[in-house]
């Protein structure tokens, strides 16, 4: 008989929780770089983030337990940073820069928790809000997403045995191999993991780090989890999310400056960032608009990552753009991010090959993939198109308009007003799946 | 940090040997039918055991070390069973029969250590044999095939990251799995494991049985290896091997007496044993000259277990026998244990349904199938074709004729006089894989 260890059955069985968010580094890289610039500069506006579910069918209310849910986001609430957290994040080097968290934005941090939620059902889905100060509020995004994801698949996994289990996670994890073995015969290809919000859970995601650290070295560049970042010894990725343009539009006083919002963004961002964090997310409120009425300076940042249309539609505009305003896309870079799988990797990897600077933000399927993984079809394991989207800033609704007019979010009065303002050109209805 | 086990780190650090075999009931139950039956009837025949390995491009005694081959070899010396296995040997029911083995056997048992070997080298493999007692050497045959199979697997993946081997496990687990679904849509299928002597380890074969269990429920009738057996509360299965009729043909003292051999040894056999364990193997002389010859009685007994013709032409053959001798098939058996795997065992099934009864041994196929598991192909995680056959008896030379020349073994001038004496209809040469 193998000696058990009593201590640690004792401690197991005892277990009230096994929480989901357990550090608040458990989140994306470029919430804190937005963080300290709304910090910064946005230290008075007040936001609502709410929790949207796209996949309306999915009805998650049904699936995910109340108290559970309520549980999680009530040991969220309970988390602070780590001293040792908080020396890495001043003591590292991000992006080639060290020191790129000022001390006093760190002093602040240091006592950050996440605000109070408003939770209730509504319909068969959740009504997730959190109101209160931009810069606190917008910190729930990734812990609230990554735990009604988690839940969901622990749900339904519920009452699966030990061996259905094993057999699940040996096919998810056969599954993954085969698309870095696909991956890997990309020569010089840059990809990062960008699957903390969606992902199937929290160990799942490590192992998915893992497995492309691994599997494509040089070629894995990191991981937007910072918590992962640390822990494995990765580079933390990313850079900015649409809520900045979507807050500084939200708070324009008058058309003029609804329509200066996306640029005068960009600004506040070279205010605090440089290099390769310079990064437009063109997409907004319609890339076509955006880049038609881009001033001469937009040029000079270092790439685009389009997020909206199809990868190789949105790095040919970005490319064409480049050419028009006399720039050789070949000293620029193209961050693509949008609902990527190995074989849309692969294919824009070689559209693009030797035109441009690529680089892969590889998301939900990277993360979540249990497609034909379980010993019976499970819709539960199914990822969904679940977002955390700013919806009012200081009292007003915000908006995003996106070159898919599936991805809209706001208020339909204040829709039609941007898209008197910001135009329609090159927006297409395209299914969101993820 | 999770707490860390000392005492088990001290422990793993200070292994010398992961032993293969840690009981002599890791083996599989027909050698404990006849030795038994060895034990009664041929107390005091000599005999010899030798490893044949019949994939003679691999070169064993190159991928494994003779040092570690010692050591596993000698620890499998050192077992003796133990107090609980004698009680399940004593008080469990097999094939639907108590006491299968009489008190004094198991008193014989109770003492039972196996023999000397003896090994050295010979072009690349390794010539390893057992000579003494009958009853002795023949309980050498599983552990020292799962001996050499399992160090070749350990040699192959030594070396291999703990990633790349959690990917290898992951896809084995996925690609069986597979195979127990298509497995499952076989109505009243019965099948049984009997992948010990070939197995990729003791570890993975008690998961692939494990993961019979529970994907085929009642259709998974039990194993072959008896550790296992008792181990999983699953029936013990196995009735006997092709060393009885050649030692019993290797002890005639003239052609009459050879002739009579492979039923001589049934009547033995029907002293001991009946209902479900009255399971002719055919083939050890030729199934065409075996049943063209069979006395009446021999229609009496239950089943069949064609192993060396493809299984389709095997049943057909055994129908048309029982058929001629005015028999109905449905109330007989075949035991179908040859290079199975999932799709023979479909196409098998589906062919003979309803004509027969069926059931199936599943061997390496089920416990050692890594084709296209490991990252890189790796020659060392093949199965090969190895066996270990009795070669002498009381001074003279073993044959097995077969029904492919392929695996024929024995002594030049012996194999000659035997194939005069059985002739050599219904014989067809086919590549053997595993």
């Amino acid at each position: 008989m193998p000696p058990i260890d009593i201590a640690k059955r004792v401690y197991d069985h005892s277990w009230k929780l096994d929480p989901i968010i357990r550090s608040l580094l458990d989140t994306d890289f470029y919430k804190l770089l937005m963080l300290q610039m709304i910090w910064e500069l946005y230290p008075d506006v007040q936001a609502t983030f709410s929790l949207v579910n796209r996949t309306r069918r999915v009805r998650i209310a049904e699936e995910i337990d109340e108290k559970e849910l309520r549980d999680q986001l009530d040991h969220a609430r309970s988390l602070r940073l780590s001293h040792k957290e908080m020396i890495w994040l001043a003591g590292n080097t991000f992006y080639g820069r060290s020191q790129i968290f000022k001390p006093d934005f760190l002093a602040w941090l240091k006592d950050f928790r996440l605000p109070e939620y408003e939770l209730h059902r509504e319909d068969g889905q959740y009504a997730l809000e959190f109101s209160g100060s931009w810069a606190e509020v917008s910190m729930w995004e990734i812990p609230a997403l990554a735990i009604v994801n988690e839940l969901r698949s622990r749900s339904a996994l519920r009452g699966m045995g030990r061996f259905a289990l094993d057999v699940l996670y040996a096919r998810a994890k056969a599954k993954l191999w085969n698309k870095v073995e696909m991956l890997k015969q990309l020569p010089d290809l840059r990809i990062a993991d960008f699957g903390t919000r969606r992902r199937h859970s929290h160990l799942w995601q490590r192992w998915c780090v893992e497995a492309l650290k691994e599997g494509l070295g040089e070629s894995f560049v990191g991981s937007s989890n910072v918590l992962l970042a640390m822990g494995s010894d990765l580079e933390a990725i990313g850079t900015n999310a649409h809520e900045l343009p979507m807050v500084v539009a939200a708070l324009a006083r008058n058309d003029d400056e609804l329509r200066e919002a996306p640029y005068r963004v960009l600004k506040d961002w070279e205010k605090l960032y440089s290099g390769n964090l310079l990064v437009v997310l063109p997409d907004t409120f319609g890339t076509t608009t955006f880049l038609r009425h881009a001033p001469e300076w937009v040029e000079d940042w270092t790439g685009f990552r389009p997020d909206s249309l199809p990868p190789i539609e949105g790095g040919e505009q970005i490319i064409a753009w480049w050419h028009s305003r006399g720039h050789d896309p070949r000293d620029k870079l193209i961050v693509f991010s949008d609902a990527l799988d190995a074989d849309t990797i692969v294919s824009t990897y070689k559209h693009f090959a030797g035109r441009t600077r690529m680089s892969f933000g590889w998301g939900t399927n990277l993360t979540n993939d249990f497609e034909g993984c379980a010993p019976e079809p499970l819709d539960g394991l199914q990822a969904i198109s679940l977002v955390c989207k700013v919806t009012r800033v200081n009292g007003h609704p915000a908006v995003k308009l996106s070159d898919n007019p599936e991805k809209v979010t706001g208020d339909k009065t204040e829709i039609d007003r941007y898209l008197d303002i910001f135009g329609t050109a090159g927006r297409v209805r395209r299914a969101v799946l993820v």
